[in-house]
């Protein structure tokens, strides 16, 4: 099949779910929330118009099939989501499924019955901004998510995972209970299309990337440091509980063992996003009682990760000492590196060497649902796009052209597909 | 005078202008806003009742005078402020106006005419939590306030110091022109009872203290951070610009700089009270693009704040080469450090020992409304009552009898002044 010519359509798509989700400086799909739920409802519209079945999976997500293909074997997935950080750009997730679709109205408008069954998921919940959780969506079909999950509240609006998972017609119960919600003997493979998020590609002059692994990480959405506060002109150093103090000092200790494990050819990332005095005490003449950040640590190892988490253990204990303060962690968060199918990563790599396509092997900084898939045992591939400007930040700018060659190389790797 | 029976009164004013401005954690009396207004009314309602004589100056501070007084000469001004920090305690300032309003009660109802006419003054806006800028009552006396000065807006609910001070009848045109509206050759001596904020005088068991000098300072407000706001997981370490990993490396710096300084005996305090990230982009996966910060640099010496704010300078540009992000501090706002008088403050001592009140000499690590009058010429003094648990929190609790102690050797203080 050739899909160039779907090109208008992909952008026509793009244009309309940015104009349905624009909040002024980038767009804000809330995971089972509003933005979300206006692109599913957009997706649908179009792919009903388009003769295809549209469900809803026990999770929530929107589950598109061509009715015309009954035959009762294991299905690919190609899959990404459908919400966006805040303020973030149009590609990330959104271009995943818009390119399944495309394969899939190709070969329905083509009459061309793919090699395997082709189902095309649009996951709810990928982004941890809104409930400081990734992967609720994919999750909650592995029985991953749990009932302590679905307490989480989302920023912005309070609203907790479960009232909004159940506004979305997902089976909260069974989630609840971490039922696995899917068979992965039914799923042949999963295969997931997104826009490179990094710098890398945009280097090296690639348009097209296929996945080797992602990253794993570990989190604290908030990490409260306590300390005492007190009027900063009548405390004598040695006698104060300065909780900026201490959060610079630790996040200073950890860029220091950052580094020397990046000497070492380890593969990390640390990063503190959030980091926050108490506004209620607020006074440029008062030493702060209070300070929280989140902290996540990156790693295509899980043995780094699980070292470098013991690091940080360690120095909160030492600047407890020092500092007089206490740190009191949340609910620590892993998700689990994942490595990629070789068959299905050759099969791409095959795909795109075929047209011309330059392109290279590259590791995923970022988590995708990809992920789990891979973790559950189901043979997974990503492809990533050259994007430029990064992601989440509403100046991500994927091309069309190097997109429609992603969905060209998507769509001959499906066909290529072996039963 | 012998001022012990009016502790039951001093206890009573205290109770009710707490339980008008409770805020339910501590007492909140904003900057020429409401609570500083709740206890402004009440003190006047006390004052008139006792048959004291109630104006406002230009400033909009409040002055009490016996109208029994009708001495033309230079009168010694007793004063203290009426506003709190958000959830500050209760004697933060008004343990002053109170001081000086029972003696100007005793002497009142006791027939007795001080050596030299007493002025008590009410201050308005001292503390620097509402507008990022402190001593707003007593400097607009002095000329200090700048028109740019009236713009800053009072945390909360933004207003403007110019509308707030203009509600509260102060003159804002004659401020804004910087004008004095006090005469310098009118005031014999200031005079300022306040709690001691730290935790010296508990430490050493003294109930009083006669304060030798007062820390000025150096301030930010604000200080921006800007980095680029990029996703944690796929820009490597040397392509970051993370705005919150510089203003930790800035604290660090500044804090081990502190240290050294220390150990060589300068007399410095480094506080960053309020630190956080862009709520508007906060995730835990986004390497933070913003983040800012207030900077508070105090000593006795203009030369070690001045040294000091060279080497935050210094610090800054060497942060912004090596993490490629730019500092973009506010208006730099300097407060002068101030000496006491002698005489006045041997005055106060001798007034200690003669009523065997154990004391010491003691320097004011805050600033205080004094600080303006002793710099601009006024022979001033301050005498500083012990405290419990530091002030600027709810928990400052000042023993009454310890109060008492302060009062009765104002009074005899005011009885020794020579006209």
């Amino acid at each position: 099949m050739e899909l160039q010519t779907f090109q208008p359509l992909a952008t026509q798509l793009f244009a309309d779910i940015r104009s349905l989700t624009f909040d002024g400086v980038g767009v804000t799909r809330a995971s089972y929330g509003p933005g979300e739920d206006l692109a599913a409802q957009h997706l649908e519209t179009f792919a009903r118009g388009e003769g295809l079945e549209v469900a809803r999976d026990r999770a929530g997500n929107l589950v598109f099939s061509d009715p015309a293909d009954t035959r009762s074997v294991p299905a690919v997935w190609v899959g990404s989501h459908m919400d966006s950080v805040p303020q973030g750009g149009n590609y990330d997730g959104l271009a995943g499924i818009v390119a399944g679709l495309l394969v899939q109205v190709a070969a329905r408008r083509a009459g061309v019955q793919l090699a395997v069954p082709l189902k095309v998921v649009g996951f709810r919940g990928e982004e941890s901004a809104w409930f400081g959780k990734a992967y609720m969506g994919s999750g909650a079909l592995w029985g991953k998510l749990t009932a302590s999950d679905l307490e989480l509240q989302r920023r912005g609006d309070g609203k907790t995972l479960r009232e909004c998972m159940q506004a979305s017609g997902a089976d909260v119960e069974a989630i609840a209970r971490q039922e696995k919600l899917l068979n992965p003997g039914d799923i042949r493979a999963y295969v997931e299309l997104h826009i490179e998020q990094g710098p890398v590609m945009v280097a090296r002059k690639i348009p097209l990337g296929v996945v080797s692994g992602i990253r794993g990480n570990v989190r604290h959405n908030l990490i409260g440091c306590v300390g005492e506060a007190q009027h900063s002109g009548v405390v004598p150093r040695w006698l104060r509980h300065d909780a900026v103090f201490a959060v610079a000092d630790l996040i200073m200790r950890l860029d220091t063992h950052w580094r020397a494990l990046l000497e070492r050819g380890t593969d990390l990332v640390v990063t503190c996003g959030v980091l926050q005095t108490n506004p209620a005490e607020h006074s440029i003449s008062r030493v702060p009682g209070y300070a929280s950040f989140s902290l996540e640590a990156r790693s295509k190892s899980i043995d780094t990760l699980e070292a470098f988490y013991q690091l940080v253990q360690a120095e909160m204990r030492s600047i407890e000492r020092e500092r007089g303060v206490q740190f009191q962690p949340d609910r620590r968060l892993l998700s689990d590196p994942a490595v990629t199918d070789g068959q299905l990563s050759e099969l791409l790599s095959r795909a795109c060497a075929a047209r011309g396509i330059a392109h290279e092997s590259i590791p995923s900084g970022a988590g995708h649902d990809a992920a789990l898939f891979a973790n559950g045992g189901v043979p997974s591939a990503m492809l990533f796009v050259r994007n430029q400007n990064g992601s989440h930040n509403p100046h991500e700018a994927m091309e069309m052209d190097d997109f429609m060659q992603g969905v060209q190389v998507l769509a001959d790797m499906l066909e290529a597909l072996p039963a």
